[in-house]
């Protein structure tokens, strides 16, 4: 019989994350019945600032989350300091290497690739952020342009509204299409199916010069 | 001389609001730069439970919030239990009253209907939750096809992810449509425009059928 408890998806909460990158995909995780379980890891249990303001409470503190089925790593100013933090790292890298699914959206690729998780995998991040991203790993084969890059166990989104669509992508790829559409659909968001449509590259010099 | 403070936006945040409802809005709002300063009012400072399961803080309670200049009220399964709270509605009718602009995403459009905020406006709402919007403001004028109304200091979305796009069209309304337009490439969200724009409707038998 295959698993039939919902996935536990851990997503990595820390000060200045951005907002929409977190809760665009949780929405469509928690719009999908409850096939996906929903857990909020910060550096300590409490609320978690993000970059825009709003606060989100972690449910528990990294070093006591559980294993977790799926990993959201997302991206917000922060990353620029998670990168230099070799603790935060070290528990990263541990706590995710077995993990059935690894994500980011936007600048979080830059810290999974930092920690050493994106090392001989396809993936991408933030238009505007690239060239940061790209910075922090040497062993990537970064992908400019793409609005979601999947390789094997881990899946990174471009900027932020892109997170959506690659938690759509994952939600088809694990449970089929029609429970995909069916949750667009359901919160009206006209879902790009197309991971190579990224109209974003181009306008941030990222995408080839086409006639 | 003209304002020159940030505009304070209230969310109006209650137990199973929707996580997108709120975080969408927001994050256009927080990638804006310094023009809008974000509030969150809850039945008390301090986390609500969002229908997804994820919390997010409230910063002061709704008996304490000063007067807003814009208001955002979310949707989400909460929203059935509102229209039913008289006290709730009377202080929401009192304290919006003088905003100078009154939001809703998705179904919070049935809690303004039902604290009279909405009669004599035109106004939208969920698709899949139309006929009971529709049923909290005999005094509204409903439309049924629409990404978003705007209708003077009402301005009403339809599901979820609509309130991204209103979010744009209502920076672009306040501050010209080039701040809106960087905006939507900054977190590279493809904006739609047109209020009109509106494909769920037809899915949900709300649209009149077209040869």
């Amino acid at each position: 019989m295959s698993k039939v408890e919902p996935r536990e998806i851990t997503t990595v909460l820390f000060d200045d994350f951005e907002l929409l990158d977190v809760c665009g995909p949780l929405e469509m995780f928690g719009a999908a019945g409850q096939r996906f379980s929903i857990r909020l890891a910060g550096p300590e249990p409490g609320p978690v600032r993000s970059a825009q303001g709003p606060a989100v409470v972690a449910d528990v503190a990294y070093r006591d989350a559980p294993p977790p089925d799926i990993v959201l790593v997302p991206g917000g100013i922060g990353t620029h300091r998670l990168v230099d933090d070799v603790g935060f790292k070290g528990w990263l890298a541990e706590w995710a290497a077995d993990a059935q699914i690894v994500t980011s959206v936007c600048t979080g690729s830059g810290v999974l690739a930092a920690a050493g998780l994106l090392d001989g995998y396809r993936a991408t991040s933030n238009k505007r952020a690239f060239a940061w991203a790209r910075g922090q790993g040497p062993r990537v084969e970064w992908v400019p342009q793409a609005r979601w890059v999947e390789d094997r166990k881990r899946w990174t989104s471009s900027g932020v509204a892109a997170g959506i669509d690659m938690a759509l992508a994952l939600i088809a790829h694990l449970h089929g299409e029609q429970l995909a559409s069916t949750v667009a659909d359901r919160v009206e968001h006209e879902w790009h199916r197309d991971p190579t449509w990224d109209p974003f590259a181009a306008k941030n010099g990222l995408a080839p010069t086409q006639e």
